[in-house]
């Protein structure tokens, strides 16, 4: 199944928190549920925080009582002012919102045409996501040479979006398109995302991997190693400064240092232009307990201070090239960056 | 107690691995079964690796039956190479060694006056070890500009040496002079030394604290608030090259880039003049469940390949002065290492 999708009226999403143990699919028929869902990251990765926001207001639109369109968008509004606040870093995620509160007002009739638009365009944002990750997928195979090992941070696979994945759908397309790559998978703590979703995804697609620890990444830079880093993004401002996963500014400044290509894959939905730079991107801060804890036991001492921002800003210098759906762009990225939002926009 | 010590004829060691949460004393009888603790990361950190070794060997002595002092010899030869096996990175295991060797060639009279004379080195190694890091501690802190926030890898504290640590030993020098530090913890994963033994250090002795990710130390050093990077050694080449606890070479490439000091805490034990560069330097290889698991508990999908190298070797270029207990080292390193070496030399 995709990692979110909408089946009766309801949102269906895979548990992430579960794997690689477990494989559960959690359901949601309210809006405010699915908001909670995204703060706990049952869901994560940007693509799939967007695809799952537009959900999450669509159901906001069955849930609602509003017997008129005009009622019903007032609701709609509240309903995109809570899910807003799920999560402050991802730019998919207001994304998705404004997309789908668009639609509604563009959609004359009554309240009940409005829900079944909402409905509608959250189905295409979730189809489009697919096939923008295949092209972006195509594009980024262009940049893998033949037999390269690839480093690859967080999670950016199948699970990050609706499906096929942003940096590990570039590694996808490389592998389907006949190249023996070899990835080079870092466990991302605190989350472990690499080690748990990424390690699982390319198991399950018979792709060569290897899982290191973070600490272990700048060794293997160093002893030439790695061929070229590729990251998601979870919001890439107008000048092309990148917010992701904590650590990937590690990861870029080593590979800068080492003259290792350091690509980012992510879609034009990710691309904030109201953001000038990453000075201006909020880094989400959350709960301790990912540091201090592992399956519920304790790792650190009791009452010790923890520092947990889940992501950092890769400044546009370290960036070989930004991979999207419409294109690969390289520095200076403020004109590229630009041309690819316009030429993407639908609504 | 000190991490490691001799009483009653027997080596007793805190055994790290079940720290923070229980504090769990071993004893060791035969010098194979302290062999496989050192193995085992029962106890780790160069020093008390070093001094631990030394220990080792004095049992050694007391565990032959040789009746003569040229018998003696031949089995503290054979035991030695047995405790040279067990790790393979550290000098201190080598220079702990070679100096109880050194004692028993110099050794006239009975093998009981050997087996004597190598208790009598061994606890003399343990007690220098402490002085040692009170001195480095004192030369170290002149580098700490008051209230400075220091970004810390792994363990270097009491528990890495026989007592009082080396980084840490800087760290509680600087505290002690009244100086307000702040540590930036790293929890050092694959083991999570920092989080299981330097907060818990940190915690005891009353200095403030705050625990990050590894992936988090490059946003902190971005953002400015990181004045110093303090690391210790598990061998340094003449030239100044130096090989660490995996992760380390990533905080010396991020420390240069954003202008940050970094500094190397290690007695001249550490110093192999015989290693000419880092390329030289053995780099362990260690159990892929390291990665895998935590706490008994599988965060990886069964069967992914792992890599887990121990240590990573940080070229001199990247390190600002390395601080031993002779004073401070700076670039070029080798004349500077083979002075602080031949001052230190004792047989």
């Amino acid at each position: 199944m995709r990692t979110v999708e909408w089946r009766d009226g309801k949102v269906r999403m895979i548990d992430q928190r579960r794997l690689p143990n477990q494989f559960v699919v959690a359901e949601y028929s309210d809006y405010r549920a699915v908001a909670q869902a995204i703060r706990d990251m049952v869901v994560r990765g940007a693509p799939a925080i967007g695809a799952t926001a537009a959900f999450a207001l669509a159901l906001a639109g069955q849930n609602s009582p509003a017997p008129t369109r005009a009622a019903l968008l007032v609701d709609l509004d509240a309903a995109a002012a809570v899910i807003r606040q799920a999560r402050p870093t991802a730019a998919n995620l207001n994304w998705g919102l404004d997309r789908l509160l668009r639609r509604a007002q563009a959609t004359d009739g009554s309240a009940n045409d409005v829900r079944a638009a909402l409905v509608a365009e959250a189905q295409a944002v979730a189809d489009e996501d697919v096939a923008i990750n295949r092209r972006m997928g195509a594009n980024g195979a262009t940049l893998v040479p033949q037999g390269a090992t690839i480093l690859h941070h967080c999670n950016t696979g199948a699970l990050a979006t609706v499906d096929y994945g942003t940096a590990l759908g570039v590694v996808r397309a490389a592998w389907e398109g006949g190249n023996p790559v070899h990835v080079l998978v870092d466990e991302t703590r605190p989350r472990l995302q690499g080690a748990k979703l990424t390690a699982w995804e390319l198991k399950e697609l018979g792709i060569p991997q290897t899982l290191i620890a973070d600490n272990a990444a700048g060794l293997f830079m160093q002893s030439g190693r790695v061929n070229l880093c590729l990251v998601g993004a979870d919001r890439i401002a107008a000048n092309g400064d990148t917010a992701n996963k904590i650590g990937t500014y590690n990861l870029a400044v080593l590979a800068k240092e080492n003259g290792i290509p350091f690509y980012v894959v992510a879609p034009t939905s990710t691309i904030d232009l109201d953001c000038p730079t990453g000075a201006a991107i909020p880094i989400e801060e959350r709960d301790p307990a990912e540091v201090t804890h592992m399956g519920g036991e304790r790792i650190a001492p009791e009452g010790v201070a923890v520092a947990n921002p889940a992501f950092d800003v890769t400044p546009a210098r370290y960036i070989t090239a930004i991979v999207t759906e419409e294109g690969i762009v390289r520095p200076p990225y403020e004109t590229g960056l630009r041309e690819v939002v316009e030429r993407a926009r639908v609504i």
